[in-house]
């Protein structure tokens, strides 16, 4: 079921470690076949080195297992939310607690854009979502984690394709992509950038972002209609 | 003797520079095994290149050598005290100088709970245990290192199982758990969490730590009556 | 055509990822063949474990292509500006995004010259340019970077062989050499430093530069008329 | 000529940059033999990966060549003075521009002794010593980095076994020992040590140095005349 997906997914997974996104398990990136209405998602608590196409694990959007042996990622209900969301633009989805944007993550801050690396790949800022309740902790926690990344995005009228990832207060990070590789890419991207901004707040604590202007330019030479950066 | 034993703390020995917490020889692991009531500890000072198991360093509940040619850790009094305490429920214990988090030692400060990553393993801050007092530093030093944790835990009603590790000021780390590859993962973890805490702090100087309920899910989704993280 | 060129350019490029200077495809090294008035340079977007010599781009001094199947790197017009002005001097340039040096640029400051680590290669600060403009940047975006540095260095009466390299705010380090190899060390050199400098005031908010007399020695010594490092 | 000693300066010269101490060609080690008063060292210049234990130089204690094809290292003479001075006790040194140790070179710093990391090896702070005079600067100027080492150590009354390496304002680090592995060994301390005693005083601003007895306790238990570290 899904083997081409099953491939793509696996080598996301892999890419996190391989870029020093996660440490032991804490990560895990799926992929949406909007076809099928299905996803393919790392079965959780599983070891990196132990990670194979066929071990990965096929959910609904409701986040019930339609394939595989083992358990799905605990964070499956976040995956299977923005899917129901935003599966007709997303179709990849990574979550880490990546060393530098995790920080930015428990410090409660969005990341400003301070220059060119983030506004290649982000509109902007990335922003730091609102807090859950202990309400919705105590509920359908993982599902209402997604809850919290789709609305916020929908109040602050943030496209999830010009702006791919956000940070979860006090947690960690969750990125999305057309596609699971380009969820893991925009994962190392978010964690290049958190580095740097620290660095940059710490050198100038004056600092202003990037103006927008130049973010214009860059977001634009990327990924506009005109767009030249690449091959095509 | 303990030819199994031998096996698993080897790894866990390993797994310290595997995982950049050791240099030269600045760490250790042992495992114990409550049936005996013998502990298997790494050999002082030899390089982890030169570890195997069969040149592991057997010792009684009193650090006596029992079997093994090498003298065993320096630190093997405070692995004792430990073992002697809570060898009932802690049958690994791990010590490192790994640099964020004797870094914290230093500065003679726990590390805060900003976040998921550590409440997924530390129900709470990583204490820092008080000082030595010249008298227990000039007398049976490693054995009052040991000492200090365990009447430590005992005044602040710490649980060593929710609680697994803690800073020795101006020192160090220990951290343990219910074999010795744990206490090794438990030590990555405090490291990754001492390097975050920092940063969060850089990044905003007003954080607080993450709210008790928070601290709870992630705790108890791992750790509980029910939890439901990994394969069983 | 130009095989020897390709072959050194191609090795410039290698050693940015190598070094640990790039991450992906942000960054781009090209050389310069002041005969012909040609450079080789890295195509746009291409991961550097498919870079050949043979797929390299040649391009003119406007920029246009001469000889390639793939697009040149999107920073191609920086590069020809470098070259139409400082060509007789300067036959390689690299651009990259690397994290320290980066910081600085986003922070929008000069690199102070706190030591004989960057004196030996830069004969005082690393000079941070002047913003773009708006209309510069909606205009022809990449040659006005080049502009920026160019008219920079005369304004400030700087020696691009003496200075060799710069802080694009809000965006990145351009850096330069007798070739594409000096190019790519001279922003290994910028990293190290960017780094350091942070650090250092850090470690002491009051610090000033290194004495005048310092720069000057460690400098002559290893590129003045008297120069006794090295095997020549 | 020396070929033992050749065979160990080598491998001392090998361990900086897989230690991460050294980038490109930016550090040296030598070894000194007291019976024919002749030391061996790095050529100048040279890339790690070119050096051969037969490429290295053999000086005597003026610095001048005695065996070998190639120029010495340009710091030559520093080491030439601190054989002079200590060559009874010392017999190898190292020369590093160490990013973390350099940063606090370049603050001007002494590194505090803020935990047993450092006092297991420095019998108290890692001494930053006296900026080197105009004169000093334009004289025989790497001779008087030597004297100012030397110099500085008599002045302070330390005795350079028992704190085997300092910072040199402005510039790097020199370290030393029993022979050239040892000095490289400390190069690594130092390096960690200020690593860690920056993020020290960032986690606690007003953090105050380790108690001279946990001092003297680490530092004895592996240097002093009951020590018990180690397998001898």
């Amino acid at each position: 079921m899904l083997e081409k997906l099953r491939e793509e997914v696996y080598k996301a997974n892999i890419a996190l470690p391989t870029h020093g996104l996660v440490v032991f398990t804490w990560g895990n990136a799926s992929g949406f076949d909007p076809d099928s209405d299905l996803f393919v998602i790392k079965p959780s608590g599983v070891a990196y080195e132990e990670l194979t196409p066929s071990n990965l694990v096929v959910c609904d959007l409701d986040g019930n297992v339609v394939e595989g042996d083992l358990n799905p990622s605990s964070d499956t209900p976040t995956h299977a939310v923005l899917y129901k969301a935003w599966g007709d633009r997303i179709q990849g989805v990574v979550h880490t607690h990546s060393s530098w944007a995790t920080s930015w993550a428990q410090a409660g801050k969005s990341i400003p854009c301070y220059g060119t690396t983030q506004a290649d790949y982000f509109y902007g800022d990335i922003p730091c979502m609102r807090s859950l309740s202990q309400t919705e902790i105590e509920g359908a926690y993982e599902a209402e984690t997604g809850n919290v990344i789709v609305d916020g995005f929908a109040e602050k009228n943030l496209n999830p394709l010009s702006i791919p990832g956000c940070l979860i207060r006090n947690h960690g990070v969750f990125s999305w992509g057309t596609n699971s590789n380009e969820a893991a890419y925009h994962a190392v991207v978010m964690e290049e950038c958190a580095k740097m901004a620290l660095h940059t707040e710490q050198i100038n604590p004056d600092v202003k972002p990037a103006p927008q202007f130049l973010i214009d330019k860059h977001y634009e030479r990327k990924h506009g209609k005109n767009a030249y950066y690449g091959q095509k």
